[in-house]
């Protein structure tokens, strides 16, 4: 709603043109919220408003008129609530959040999921812009005046992993994905090493505005995307980081997240599953067959592992994947490995490295035999484990569902000794035996029932 | 199963084998459909079990270790089970079935989607292969065999459309969309001219087994696609069919119909859509403004239709689409557009043409802003009506959606003329007028609200 239009030039004053604007967007905002029934709304305000000496104003109307309570959070919250999204919804254990806005930049620090400290900086893409970029002022005086903020954070900020939160560093890191050519179309959980993209960032900062394209930078954030770039270069040396991961999940997230996980501390439980759960809650339509993938998968894992993955690094993405290897029939049954893999690329996200998201999307489409070197492997292959570790997941997985054809869930008892998979099973199982013959295995081993 | 192994060498009989195997898989079927909860079992049989001697015997273990009964229906019955999935699920009016088996073919004679006179003939591909492909006997031999079958087809089955039913015919048309590089990968509904594929279907009949490959068969096919190929060429010519449409359901969809719809003469209720009905009770999240872009998109095109579709030939898919806007909303948010379309290309099948699918899945894909000229358009622009009509479709979904941003349904009454199109409202509709600002227009005219 650009509720900050006019404000800088205004004493940081909300315009009179930009608070009717939020007035009407808000109303309607709330006619979603009715017509989807909500019973809790959460509105938060951040920068523009807190800085504004006339928000009284603004507040006041909002809530006399459309009975909106709006909470105008103050710096040091704003960082807390990137935090909890990220150390919910981000494969990381440690890290420091790095949110640029446009007045101002929040920093947050996580050791162990938690939230240790926090800092809200005044450093932000407008003000620089309207202070420094738009004067063509020397780059050493926006540098100055970046420092001397900088100079706020504690020294304790510092860790090998920035998580990139807000638009500046998403618009920059889908510029690094478009310009390294990366197959997964997924910004959250992209993560890029500082020193591989150094000379891409530093030419960015120095482009001029009319070059942006070739920078892979979208119309939309031409006018703060050089501003933003340089406060997130020189925050990203303040503490010392080597990679940074990138967050779709931000304040929004957030909010959400702190009001959900009031009473654990703010997080998830361990081993939380935040995507694969909502998943199963839209697309599982037999929860017996899915456990029966999952238990079948982990005896057969458990029997097998030790030739493919001695370090356990997969069974995580085995599970997953066999959790959610039917979810594609709610769209079509004869190919619904096809469908379970699209909604899986285009779905999971929360959590999950991109390579973890992209293994589990290929065990998913090609589990009932050995995977081809076509179109998908190709495509992802910087993203997937090694041929033969895939082709062993993938056989661990078509076995599983195989041994389940007839949908009974069977007892068995599996070892694996001398190139020999025995499994040992009560039933007859004459569907799951008869697909087995065709079953294409990853190395040259027998399959026994006794 | 099988069942026939063997029995064309033995007077027709099962062989233990065979209905030993068969047994198996019966049983295990049976824990499938437990495992569903299943209410109603229908099970079938057709020629194998038809014409052996000793079916009873194979019948009555059946019914009396796994307690199921098998119903042995006769040629008329089975061509009659064809033809009612085709009517119930193929865009046609008027057409012949053609159902091709191993033993046997079957036909139907459908006028106004009614059932007129069934017929079956002993003519299949597997008896073909053994009297005559088998002992490279001269294709006159076969021929006259086949002609003398074809003698037993009354008169009156005429028609201009032949339905294709059955794996023969499946196979055929799947080759002949793969040699044209046709640009849906779904062989139910999928049509062609026989004029313009007899070259083909010529070349593939007297093609060596080993030559097969070039003409996109696939294996498991090789054996007996030469005999089917060549009884639908002379079927064809008999009933003077000049175009063959695809169908991917058939008998076992017939069971199942003529079970469901037992009480409305085999006949679904007029302009009944099952596949867009099932879509929804899967995948619609909120019927209130999937109604209501249904009734906005109506009212706009009352008045915008005669611009651009005098004949009103393309109201029935904009309507569908309007139905199915929002049906990849279940899959993810942001792109829910590219889901909707994945999901429409890869399930809505019955009772539509391939040209309505495709449109259907363009305008749910690019709602919200004029249809480019990328991939999508460029792939299936043989499937696609002209581009002046795509955009003037595309821009009615997209009003209709944005004049319901705020989601309570506003009442308009709509009308254009002079290069103005008013739309009359009661309404604020902030959020709409702002984002229609930005919705680009098939042609030169302006949108007044008043």
């Amino acid at each position: 709603m650009r509720i900050s239009e006019g404000a800088y030039e205004n004493g940081g004053n909300l315009q009179s043109h930009a608070m009717e604007r939020a007035f009407n967007a808000l109303r309607e905002f709330l006619h979603i919220a009715h017509h989807y029934n909500t019973r809790k709304i959460l509105c938060v305000a951040t920068s523009a408003v807190r800085d504004a000496p006339n928000k009284h104003e603004f507040l006041h109307r909002i809530k006399k008129e459309l009975g909106l309570n709006i909470k105008v959070i103050d710096g040091k919250t704003e960082a807390l609530l990137g935090a909890i999204a990220a150390s919910n919804l981000l494969p990381i254990e440690d890290g420091v959040t790095i949110d640029i806005g446009g007045g101002s930049t929040e920093l947050a620090l996580i050791q162990k999921r938690r939230v240790i400290d926090t800092v809200s900086l005044d450093l932000g893409t407008v003000r620089l812009k309207e202070l420094f970029f738009d004067n063509d002022a020397p780059i050493k005086q926006a540098l100055a005046f970046i420092h001397n903020e900088l100079a706020k954070i504690p020294p304790h900020f510092t860790s090998k992993t920035a998580v990139g939160i807000g638009g500046t560093i998403r618009a920059l890191s889908k510029a690094i994905m478009a310009k390294n050519k990366y197959p997964l179309d997924k910004v959250h959980g992209f993560a890029f090493s500082i020193s591989d993209e150094k000379k891409f960032i530093d030419k960015l900062i120095s482009a001029p505005v009319l070059k942006l394209k070739k920078f892979h930078i979208k119309k939309d954030r031409y006018d703060t995307i050089k501003e933003g770039t340089l406060i997130f270069r020189e925050v990203l040396k303040t503490v010392g980081a080597k990679d940074v991961i990138t967050s779709g999940a931000g304040v929004r997230e957030g909010v959400f997240l702190k009001d959900l996980l009031r009473n654990s501390n703010y997080l998830f439980p361990h081993n939380f599953e935040p995507s694969v759960k909502s998943l199963l809650d839209r697309f599982c339509i037999d929860e017996k067959t899915q456990k029966c993938h999952y238990r079948l998968s982990k005896k057969l894992y458990e029997a097998l592992y030790s030739i493919f993955d001695e370090r356990k690094e997969y069974e995580k993405v085995l599970l997953i994947a066999a959790k959610l290897l039917n979810i594609g029939i709610k769209v079509e049954f004869y190919e619904h490995h096809k469908h379970s893999s699209y909604i899986v690329l285009n779905d999971l996200q929360y959590n999950l490295t991109h390579k973890e998201i992209v293994t589990i999307a290929a065990l998913v489409r090609f589990h009932k035999r050995k995977l081809p070197n076509e179109g998908f492997v190709k495509t992802f292959r910087e993203l997937l484990p090694h041929e033969n570790i895939l082709n062993w997941l993938s056989f661990i997985l078509s076995l599983a569902e195989t041994l389940n054809k007839d949908l009974t869930c069977p007892n068995i008892a599996v070892s694996f000794a001398d190139k020999k998979l025995h499994i040992h099973t009560t039933e007859p199982l004459y569907l799951a035996k008869e697909e087995i013959k065709n079953l294409q295995k990853p190395a040259a081993f027998a399959i026994l029932f006794d």
